[in-house]
């Protein structure tokens, strides 16, 4: 980044780029995206960790094997967590990717016996669950340091006087501190839509196996402690069937977050805009011209827009997947993973990016009093 | 309905048609559909009464104006329950109409006072509030009772035993009631999600004016408390901007429910199916053909599955409506009050006709055992 | 109209606002939607005409018959032209209330035989052909004046220097000429599209029956040149299964065409702003406020945005409908009906109005040259 | 693949699996996206080349300059082909990547001249009008493909009684060549549909600048004919804020396609059944399963119709992206590039897999005779 980029559009901008914002406006041009079963990974070692000692609880397999099992999973762990681990294409995907890495460190008695009682159907729901979880959570987060951000530049800017619009129109006197709050109460929401979003996927579906159980002796309340489940979702079949609905559930509360942002950005194109002035966006977060040196182009707010159009059309399609699907596992459902995963990995960002402007966004309070 | 339809294509099947899923089944072909603020007409009286209420308790109305104008809205109330008042079109909305009846009915001392301290765009969003929740409860009942009657046979079919299927072949052995639980299961997360967004749709919006508060001292806890709502929305943009997103919010629990109900739908379909029979659907619910007597159509599981895809369009249409949209009242969320009100009808018979298939249904217990 | 809407918005504004535009604003708030069928009545006559007349030449009715069925059906034509005639809901659909015209006018020897040979599958189908058809005509010459217009005040401001924008914000110098032609540009690739659109919907399905032809030796041949079909869609099946595809394609060609004219929409709104006023858009065309008798809301603007996001909703509803169906006839598509109908109700006389805003518009050329 | 995969689920299957087919199926849990620009590298060069070659006609550039820059391209191009070239991430884009390869091979004044009278803007649309194409073609030839050999199969089988069904319903008889023919006529108007997106698609946009042209005398004329464009998109403003509509436009062609493919892949679940069995997929396009050796799972099948949502999904995003923007290049439009890409990547193989699954398919003729 840095040298050769400023050169083409910076070199009138004082403040080197956000190194964060420049990665969410680029985009896919000279990025790759990593096979997704990667992003499963960490999730499906703990799926894993959570079968094995149960199975060994239940007196399916013995300590010693069980102890092999979790040494292989913890050597992946480590390889995982240092970058040292690549999934082999040649094995299909994540789950037989990490049982023969147990296999081939711990040998075919540990290895062989960790898909006892169970299907790759339960498998991935239970892994996909993690990842959602995870998911939810670090939005969740990320939405609510942007609001408390947000909240401490509105006492700021308690007595910030200006026009109020509608109809794009400069309408009646309002304040930006007023303004500000508006985005809160809406961020408050997106915090309750993804709370609600948690609370569904927060539940067991390990011991679902293809759909209709296993004649193994497995003890769900066990796995759904090990893995932090706030319950059991108890009909297995229901647990396959619905290998679409929490994907949708994120996707919702991300497309309704990215439609606030999207009018938050839409907010800071024209307030910020030379014909209107109220705020300024600092040059860290504005793309310049090398032929037009006066242009500050707001580039992440355009993008935070793209996006929730993307999002919308993710949704569109995870809501589309299932519709007039008979009941049972159909291969259908194998889309839903990838069109969570992309829409996680655009939109994550964005609630950051957002707390960076504001946090460093210039007031003209002058231009704000003279407008109003 | 009844005799000159059942000539054409029902001579065959012994009972008549069940009356509400010909009305489900007959869509729009020779039905109108009505002004949509006619809809709005009972939840802008009460609107209208709390408002003036607490007008009245502010010392900004007399007791007199109060009760000339609570007299007024309770004549409205009777006609309109007694289907005796029909909109004006001349009057541009409910609003107009409401206030001109009382006007004309009670003096303009009385009926000019209603609109002190208010905007049109809070007492639409307060009207479609009380619309959506109303909405909420009705299809929360009509989901319960429908999962209420999936568990009662649920119960009485908990041994009869049945291929369950995967990639729509037979797979393993399971039980009819296995499965119907599977669909309760699912039901369940819809009623989740009607409560959700129960909770955020139950806040009141009323006194937020044309988004930025008006001057009158108005008390917007006596109107919550009147209205019951849960609390109140404090942010007074907020409630102007988010004129889509309660829509949006409903929308999606429909989207979900209606995709569980598609499922059902194409269930039916196969497992009633002549070259599989395990099931039998009632004649009442199905279409025949008078060229050929054997067809027993489910039309209802085709409409089913028809209106899942359309709520999925119209989820998708008010998803658009306010991305990248400018803080403050724009005329484009009008759009989103045509779109729910469309969902919400087309769709909120659904779940009351598959209960009436499964009380009615008629299980081949030889034939499933004989495939198992 | 008029008088009393304009006491609450508009007494400061000089001209009386457009009237189709207040229609095209108002929306669905006390205006009700006609039954689908109403929309259906002069085709299904026309399709009806064809196939009788077909008949006879066929030797498959006499000549008498014929006589009676069309002295009928032109009964019926006169009737609904002058608006006498309703369809009569207990009568399923504008077919059998059709055929039950012609058989009380006419005798049931006359009005029993029109059915014959044809199934309602194969007649809806070709009414909508014809309904789509006339459709994509009315659409086509409301694009192709509007083209001409801005042709027009292209030429007139060819030299009307301004700024281009880039990012919203001021870049290169150009011309109110040059920007006007680049909505031509993209009205004619519109145009392209209804025609492309218009060149698949115009092919004969009449004679496809319920999607398998029929034994009786009807010539599909006459009917398509009666019809004036540019051919005929020879597979049967593909003529049944295919209901919701044209209605696909020509709810593409206006989902595309309602996007440029947001993007118009939203010049508008944002060169028209008091902080910009380039131009200004006369009073006959915007929306004022008792309180704010400053404001100037481009209404018109705002729901042509949300149009352009409800049209991209209903084509997603389309999309969905026939997805993973299996082949033959299934009540699924009766949905696409309604959506398209409805589509072309909301969006027709977008380009109309549009046209209208820019033959009245006024071009603050001292302005312009002042931003350059 | 092979080994260790069919160790896991296919051991009965007697037929190695279609190596296409498991890539199809296997979607992205262990494969890689590349690089969107990676995929426009041999685009860009040629639209280097053109523009090139024009400037140098215009004696704007040497032809010495032109040589070196010709030879620096011809270079990179030998690279590219042989995989021996990789975008720098560093470098922002392909446009700039390609530029610096030719001036580190060639020095900077042949590389530094290559920008001459342009801008990345309409270099991308370019890029992209080249992409477009290319994948238009690709498609069409798979789909003519797919509908030949259809028609092939048609004729063999058209005496092949079998039911034709409504309602899913056994109803009518029809023969599998009738069945397969309805299949042809759908391709076809996907024909018509890809070809008229490569006619909107093959009209050259470089010469645009940013959008408002430029002062350099350039010949757009030149390079329209060198890049094979069929004619110029004379608007420059047009050609930028269009960066999005026939992205949208090739989307809508494969969605309706994957529609019809999608009926297909139903047609074939449900006719393959084994309750159904009047014809039978080849062991090379099914998966099985180790615990239950009966079953042959038509993945392929299921994530045909998975794909067709996803399609639906990916056009609704791409329809949102411009909804209501301002003219003149945003950055939203960027989103349209990764969309397209993917949606193309996603669904290229599956009419060829389609093909293959039709030419090895086995009719059983006494059957489809039984259920007539």
């Amino acid at each position: 980044m840095g040298k050769k980029r400023s050169q083409i559009w910076g070199n009138h901008l004082s403040n080197p780029p956000d190194e964060q914002n420049v990665l969410f406006c680029a985009g896919r041009d000279v990025q790759e995206i990593p096979m997704a079963d990667q992003i499963l990974l960490p999730f499906d070692i703990w799926t894993n960790r959570a079968h094995c000692i149960m199975l060994h609880k239940q007196e399916i397999i013995s300590v010693n094997c069980l102890e092999k099992i979790l040494t292989g999973l913890g050597k992946l762990e480590n390889l995982v967590e240092e970058g040292d681990f690549a999934l082999d294409p040649e094995k299909e995907d994540v789950h037989i990717n990490v049982e023969d890495f147990v296999t081939e460190d711990q040998g075919v008695d540990a290895g062989g016996r960790m898909h006892i009682g169970r299907s790759r159907n339960d498998q991935t729901a239970c892994d996909m669950r993690l990842y959602l979880r995870s998911s939810c959570l670090k939005l969740f987060f990320a939405v609510r340091n942007f609001a408390s951000a947000l909240l401490l530049q509105a006492e700021e800017n308690a007595e910030s006087v200006m026009p109020g619009f509608t109809h794009y129109q400069p309408a009646m006197v309002t304040s930006w501190g007023h303004w500000l709050c508006s985005y809160t109460q809406g961020l408050c929401r997106d915090l309750e839509r993804l709370a609600f979003a948690l609370s569904l996927v927060n539940r067991n579906p390990l011991g679902a196996a293809a759909a209709f159980g296993t004649s193994w002796p497995i003890d769900r309340a066990l796995t759904t402690k090990l893995l932090a489940f706030e319950k059991i979702d108890f009909n297995t079949l229901d647990c396959i069937v619905s290998r679409w609905e929490n994907e949708a559930q994120l996707a919702h509360s991300i497309t309704l977050l990215m439609n606030h942002l999207s009018i938050v950005a839409q907010d800071l194109i024209f307030l910020s805009h030379p014909y209107v002035g109220v705020i300024q966006i600092e040059d860290n977060y504005v793309t310049g011209s090398s032929i037009m040196p006066q242009k500050k182009n707001p580039d992440f707010a355009e993008v935070i827009k793209s996006k929730a159009s993307l999002a919308q059309g993710m949704l569109s399609g995870l809501l589309g997947i299932q519709k007039g699907a008979m009941s049972g596992y159909n291969r259908d459902t194998q889309t839903s993973k990838y069109l969570i995963m992309d829409l996680v990995r655009e939109c994550e960002s964005a609630p950051v990016i957002l707390q960076g402007v504001f946090e460093s966004l210039i007031v003209n309070h002058e231009k704000m009093k003279e407008l109003s």
